[in-house]
Protein backbone atom coordinates (compact mmCIF):
# COMPACT_ATOMS: atom_id res chain seq x y z
CA UNK A 1 0.00 0.00 0.00
CA UNK A 2 1.44 3.10 -0.66
CA UNK A 3 1.44 5.79 1.67
CA UNK A 4 -0.24 8.84 0.45
CA UNK A 5 -1.94 12.64 2.23
CA UNK A 6 -6.23 12.53 2.30
CA UNK A 7 -6.71 15.40 2.61
CA UNK A 8 -4.16 17.79 0.73
CA UNK A 9 -3.72 21.63 0.72
CA UNK A 10 -3.46 21.88 -2.71
CA UNK A 11 -6.18 20.31 -3.10
CA UNK A 12 -7.72 23.18 -1.88
CA UNK A 13 -5.82 26.23 -3.88
CA UNK A 14 -8.18 28.46 -6.10
CA UNK A 15 -7.87 27.05 -9.69
CA UNK A 16 -5.99 29.94 -10.80
CA UNK A 17 -3.35 29.15 -8.77
CA UNK A 18 -3.43 25.84 -9.11
CA UNK A 19 -1.07 25.73 -12.07
CA UNK A 20 2.35 24.96 -10.33
CA UNK A 21 4.91 22.59 -12.47
CA UNK A 22 5.45 20.61 -8.51
CA UNK A 23 1.91 21.13 -7.05
CA UNK A 24 -0.46 22.03 -8.93
CA UNK A 25 -3.17 19.77 -9.50
CA UNK A 26 -4.18 21.44 -12.73
CA UNK A 27 -1.01 21.25 -14.62
CA UNK A 28 -1.45 18.12 -16.13
CA UNK A 29 2.42 17.37 -17.26
CA UNK A 30 3.47 18.27 -13.27
CA UNK A 31 4.51 16.37 -10.41
CA UNK A 32 1.08 16.51 -8.39
CA UNK A 33 3.24 17.18 -4.70
CA UNK A 34 0.44 16.87 -2.37
CA UNK A 35 0.95 18.24 1.21
CA UNK A 36 -1.23 17.44 4.31
CA UNK A 37 -0.58 16.87 8.00
CA UNK A 38 1.05 14.12 9.45
CA UNK A 39 -1.66 12.60 11.17
CA UNK A 40 -2.72 14.61 14.53
CA UNK A 41 1.23 16.08 14.64
CA UNK A 42 1.93 19.65 14.39
CA UNK A 43 4.17 18.31 11.26
CA UNK A 44 3.16 18.33 7.68
CA UNK A 45 4.37 15.54 5.38
CA UNK A 46 4.31 14.89 1.09
CA UNK A 47 5.07 11.68 -0.85
CA UNK A 48 6.32 10.98 -3.81
CA UNK A 49 7.57 8.26 -6.01
CA UNK A 50 10.02 9.85 -8.27
CA UNK A 51 9.83 8.68 -12.42
CA UNK A 52 12.57 6.85 -13.91
CA UNK A 53 13.76 9.89 -15.45
CA UNK A 54 14.32 11.85 -12.20
CA UNK A 55 17.66 10.13 -12.40
CA UNK A 56 20.88 12.02 -11.37
CA UNK A 57 22.79 9.17 -12.78
CA UNK A 58 21.06 5.28 -12.95
CA UNK A 59 19.77 4.50 -9.92
CA UNK A 60 19.84 7.48 -7.73
CA UNK A 61 17.29 10.40 -7.83
CA UNK A 62 17.74 13.77 -9.14
CA UNK A 63 18.66 16.41 -6.81
CA UNK A 64 16.91 19.06 -8.72
CA UNK A 65 13.85 17.08 -8.47
CA UNK A 66 14.24 16.40 -4.47
CA UNK A 67 14.86 20.12 -4.34
CA UNK A 68 11.30 20.60 -6.41
CA UNK A 69 9.84 18.18 -3.58
CA UNK A 70 11.23 20.48 -0.92
CA UNK A 71 9.95 23.63 -2.58
CA UNK A 72 6.41 22.64 -3.03
CA UNK A 73 6.40 20.84 0.16
CA UNK A 74 7.31 24.00 2.30
CA UNK A 75 5.35 26.24 0.81
CA UNK A 76 2.09 23.78 1.09
CA UNK A 77 3.24 23.29 4.91
CA UNK A 78 3.25 27.01 5.19
CA UNK A 79 -0.01 27.21 3.58
CA UNK A 80 -1.23 24.58 5.95
CA UNK A 81 -0.32 26.50 9.13
CA UNK A 82 -1.28 30.47 8.29
CA UNK A 83 -4.60 28.66 7.99
CA UNK A 84 -4.68 26.65 10.81
CA UNK A 85 -4.02 29.63 12.72
CA UNK A 86 -6.76 31.30 10.91
CA UNK A 87 -8.52 28.93 13.19
CA UNK A 88 -9.53 27.02 9.77
CA UNK A 89 -9.91 23.64 8.10
CA UNK A 90 -9.26 22.47 4.91
CA UNK A 91 -12.85 22.87 3.29
CA UNK A 92 -12.98 26.13 5.21
CA UNK A 93 -12.37 29.56 3.36
CA UNK A 94 -9.27 30.22 0.96
CA UNK A 95 -6.09 28.55 1.83
CA UNK A 96 -2.86 31.32 1.44
CA UNK A 97 -0.76 30.46 -1.47
CA UNK A 98 2.84 31.02 -0.64
CA UNK A 99 5.92 31.68 -3.06
CA UNK A 100 9.53 31.29 -1.81
CA UNK A 101 11.59 33.73 -1.00
CA UNK A 102 15.07 30.94 -0.78
CA UNK A 103 15.50 27.54 -0.71
CA UNK A 104 18.22 25.47 1.07
CA UNK A 105 19.14 21.65 0.72
CA UNK A 106 21.99 19.47 2.31
CA UNK A 107 21.93 16.23 0.39
CA UNK A 108 23.00 13.90 3.09
CA UNK A 109 23.09 10.63 1.16
CA UNK A 110 22.50 9.42 -2.87
CA UNK A 111 18.89 9.09 -2.99
CA UNK A 112 17.62 5.57 -4.72
CA UNK A 113 15.35 5.42 -6.91
CA UNK A 114 11.83 3.66 -7.09
CA UNK A 115 11.58 3.84 -3.32
CA UNK A 116 8.50 6.24 -2.09
CA UNK A 117 9.92 9.37 -0.78
CA UNK A 118 8.44 11.12 2.15
CA UNK A 119 8.83 14.86 2.98
CA UNK A 120 8.41 15.77 7.06
CA UNK A 121 7.83 19.44 8.09
CA UNK A 122 8.17 21.81 10.81
CA UNK A 123 7.09 24.96 10.06
CA UNK A 124 8.21 28.42 11.98
CA UNK A 125 6.11 31.53 12.09
CA UNK A 126 8.74 34.71 11.28
CA UNK A 127 6.16 37.24 10.85
CA UNK A 128 2.37 36.80 9.83
CA UNK A 129 3.22 36.54 6.05
CA UNK A 130 6.41 35.10 6.81
CA UNK A 131 7.43 31.16 7.11
CA UNK A 132 10.47 29.30 7.87
CA UNK A 133 9.83 25.43 7.25
CA UNK A 134 12.07 22.64 8.01
CA UNK A 135 12.11 19.62 5.68
CA UNK A 136 13.76 15.96 6.38
CA UNK A 137 13.24 14.05 3.19
CA UNK A 138 13.71 10.12 3.48
CA UNK A 139 13.82 7.50 1.18
CA UNK A 140 11.68 4.51 3.03
CA UNK A 141 13.82 4.99 6.53
CA UNK A 142 16.52 6.38 4.89
CA UNK A 143 17.42 10.35 5.59
CA UNK A 144 18.66 11.69 2.73
CA UNK A 145 17.96 15.47 2.49
CA UNK A 146 17.49 18.42 4.73
CA UNK A 147 15.79 21.53 3.28
CA UNK A 148 15.14 24.93 5.09
CA UNK A 149 12.56 27.51 2.95
CA UNK A 150 11.45 30.82 3.57
CA UNK A 151 7.98 31.09 2.51
CA UNK A 152 5.82 34.38 2.04
CA UNK A 153 2.72 34.97 0.99
CA UNK A 154 2.19 35.48 -2.82
CA UNK A 155 1.83 38.99 -3.53
CA UNK A 156 -0.89 40.16 -5.29
CA UNK A 157 1.38 41.19 -8.43
CA UNK A 158 1.72 37.11 -8.99
CA UNK A 159 -1.94 37.06 -9.85
CA UNK A 160 -2.62 40.28 -11.39
CA UNK A 161 0.26 39.58 -13.71
CA UNK A 162 -1.11 36.15 -14.94
CA UNK A 163 -4.60 37.56 -15.89
CA UNK B 1 19.15 34.39 -32.59
CA UNK B 2 18.66 32.28 -29.57
CA UNK B 3 22.26 32.19 -27.38
CA UNK B 4 23.71 28.76 -26.71
CA UNK B 5 26.75 27.97 -25.20
CA UNK B 6 28.80 26.37 -28.22
CA UNK B 7 31.32 24.17 -26.36
CA UNK B 8 29.62 22.06 -23.04
CA UNK B 9 31.23 20.31 -20.27
CA UNK B 10 27.80 17.96 -20.26
CA UNK B 11 28.56 16.74 -24.38
CA UNK B 12 31.68 15.28 -22.62
CA UNK B 13 30.27 13.12 -19.56
CA UNK B 14 31.21 9.59 -20.54
CA UNK B 15 27.92 8.03 -21.29
CA UNK B 16 27.65 6.19 -18.25
CA UNK B 17 27.13 9.75 -16.12
CA UNK B 18 24.75 11.43 -18.84
CA UNK B 19 21.44 10.04 -17.88
CA UNK B 20 21.18 13.33 -15.62
CA UNK B 21 16.96 14.77 -15.68
CA UNK B 22 18.40 18.27 -15.52
CA UNK B 23 21.62 18.17 -18.02
CA UNK B 24 21.92 14.54 -19.03
CA UNK B 25 22.23 14.42 -22.95
CA UNK B 26 20.80 10.53 -22.91
CA UNK B 27 17.84 11.89 -20.80
CA UNK B 28 14.96 12.06 -23.70
CA UNK B 29 12.84 13.54 -21.06
CA UNK B 30 15.17 15.87 -19.54
CA UNK B 31 15.89 19.32 -19.35
CA UNK B 32 19.28 19.44 -21.69
CA UNK B 33 20.87 21.98 -19.87
CA UNK B 34 24.60 22.91 -21.22
CA UNK B 35 27.04 24.49 -19.52
CA UNK B 36 29.93 26.00 -20.74
CA UNK B 37 33.18 28.90 -20.33
CA UNK B 38 31.09 32.47 -21.13
CA UNK B 39 33.74 33.36 -24.08
CA UNK B 40 37.85 33.89 -22.45
CA UNK B 41 36.19 35.04 -19.50
CA UNK B 42 36.50 32.84 -16.00
CA UNK B 43 32.80 32.53 -15.78
CA UNK B 44 30.33 30.18 -16.89
CA UNK B 45 27.57 29.93 -18.22
CA UNK B 46 23.99 27.85 -19.11
CA UNK B 47 20.90 29.15 -20.97
CA UNK B 48 17.37 27.89 -20.87
CA UNK B 49 13.76 28.36 -22.35
CA UNK B 50 11.84 26.87 -19.89
CA UNK B 51 8.69 25.11 -21.34
CA UNK B 52 4.94 26.10 -20.72
CA UNK B 53 3.99 23.86 -17.92
CA UNK B 54 7.14 24.94 -15.43
CA UNK B 55 5.36 27.78 -14.21
CA UNK B 56 4.70 28.78 -10.79
CA UNK B 57 1.66 30.35 -11.37
CA UNK B 58 0.26 31.23 -15.48
CA UNK B 59 3.37 34.09 -16.29
CA UNK B 60 6.22 33.20 -14.16
CA UNK B 61 8.44 30.29 -13.84
CA UNK B 62 8.33 27.63 -11.24
CA UNK B 63 11.27 27.86 -8.75
CA UNK B 64 11.71 24.17 -8.38
CA UNK B 65 13.12 24.54 -12.18
CA UNK B 66 15.23 27.63 -11.34
CA UNK B 67 16.77 25.56 -8.45
CA UNK B 68 17.31 22.95 -11.08
CA UNK B 69 18.77 25.36 -13.51
CA UNK B 70 21.08 26.25 -10.64
CA UNK B 71 22.11 22.80 -9.52
CA UNK B 72 23.05 21.27 -12.92
CA UNK B 73 24.73 25.14 -14.06
CA UNK B 74 26.90 24.49 -10.63
CA UNK B 75 27.70 20.71 -10.95
CA UNK B 76 28.77 21.86 -14.62
CA UNK B 77 30.40 24.88 -13.86
CA UNK B 78 33.18 23.27 -11.13
CA UNK B 79 33.42 20.38 -13.60
CA UNK B 80 34.83 22.69 -16.28
CA UNK B 81 37.25 24.07 -13.39
CA UNK B 82 38.92 21.26 -12.62
CA UNK B 83 39.02 20.14 -15.97
CA UNK B 84 40.87 23.20 -16.39
CA UNK B 85 43.06 22.99 -13.99
CA UNK B 86 43.78 19.80 -14.98
CA UNK B 87 45.55 21.33 -17.87
CA UNK B 88 43.16 20.16 -19.88
CA UNK B 89 40.53 21.36 -23.14
CA UNK B 90 37.28 19.97 -23.60
CA UNK B 91 37.67 17.53 -25.84
CA UNK B 92 41.00 16.30 -24.27
CA UNK B 93 40.86 13.72 -21.28
CA UNK B 94 37.78 12.64 -19.37
CA UNK B 95 36.06 15.54 -17.47
CA UNK B 96 35.44 15.30 -14.20
CA UNK B 97 31.64 14.80 -12.63
CA UNK B 98 30.07 16.44 -9.81
CA UNK B 99 27.63 16.01 -7.34
CA UNK B 100 25.77 18.62 -5.33
CA UNK B 101 26.53 18.65 -1.75
CA UNK B 102 24.28 21.71 -1.02
CA UNK B 103 22.25 24.04 -2.86
CA UNK B 104 21.09 27.43 -1.91
CA UNK B 105 18.82 29.98 -3.98
CA UNK B 106 17.41 33.00 -2.94
CA UNK B 107 14.34 33.88 -5.38
CA UNK B 108 14.60 38.17 -5.99
CA UNK B 109 11.94 38.36 -8.44
CA UNK B 110 9.47 36.56 -9.97
CA UNK B 111 10.88 34.98 -13.49
CA UNK B 112 8.66 35.63 -16.49
CA UNK B 113 7.60 32.85 -18.66
CA UNK B 114 8.93 33.14 -22.01
CA UNK B 115 12.23 35.00 -22.20
CA UNK B 116 15.53 33.32 -22.27
CA UNK B 117 16.85 32.10 -19.03
CA UNK B 118 21.31 32.97 -18.67
CA UNK B 119 22.89 31.29 -15.73
CA UNK B 120 26.34 33.02 -15.24
CA UNK B 121 28.61 31.39 -12.38
CA UNK B 122 32.08 32.04 -10.69
CA UNK B 123 33.59 29.04 -9.32
CA UNK B 124 35.58 28.79 -6.26
CA UNK B 125 38.32 25.86 -5.18
CA UNK B 126 37.45 25.01 -1.42
CA UNK B 127 39.59 21.84 -1.56
CA UNK B 128 40.66 19.84 -4.55
CA UNK B 129 37.27 17.80 -4.47
CA UNK B 130 34.76 20.22 -3.56
CA UNK B 131 34.21 23.97 -5.20
CA UNK B 132 31.74 26.61 -4.59
CA UNK B 133 29.44 27.65 -7.18
CA UNK B 134 28.04 31.11 -7.37
CA UNK B 135 25.41 31.70 -9.71
CA UNK B 136 23.63 34.43 -10.74
CA UNK B 137 20.13 34.10 -12.74
CA UNK B 138 18.93 36.28 -15.75
CA UNK B 139 15.66 36.41 -17.36
CA UNK B 140 17.20 38.89 -20.44
CA UNK B 141 18.58 41.58 -18.42
CA UNK B 142 16.63 41.11 -15.35
CA UNK B 143 18.58 39.26 -11.98
CA UNK B 144 15.96 37.27 -10.62
CA UNK B 145 18.05 34.78 -8.59
CA UNK B 146 21.05 34.37 -6.67
CA UNK B 147 22.79 30.63 -6.48
CA UNK B 148 25.09 29.23 -4.05
CA UNK B 149 26.11 25.18 -4.49
CA UNK B 150 28.55 23.13 -3.03
CA UNK B 151 29.50 20.55 -5.23
CA UNK B 152 32.14 17.15 -4.95
CA UNK B 153 33.88 15.42 -7.38
CA UNK B 154 31.38 12.45 -7.69
CA UNK B 155 32.29 9.16 -5.00
CA UNK B 156 32.57 6.00 -6.65
CA UNK B 157 29.59 4.87 -5.14
CA UNK B 158 27.44 6.48 -7.30
CA UNK B 159 29.32 4.16 -10.45
CA UNK B 160 29.39 1.16 -8.63
CA UNK B 161 25.67 1.31 -7.64
CA UNK B 162 23.97 2.15 -10.84
CA UNK B 163 25.72 -1.18 -12.53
Amino acid sequence: MVERVEKAVQDFYPDEIAWCYGCGRLNEKGHHFRTGWLGDTDQTVTYYLPRKEHAAVPGFVYGGLIASFVDCHSTGSASLALHKKNGLELGEGEVPRFVTASLHVDYLKPTPQDVLLKAIGRVEEIHPKKWKVFTEVYAGETLCAKGEVVAVVMPDTFLKSSK
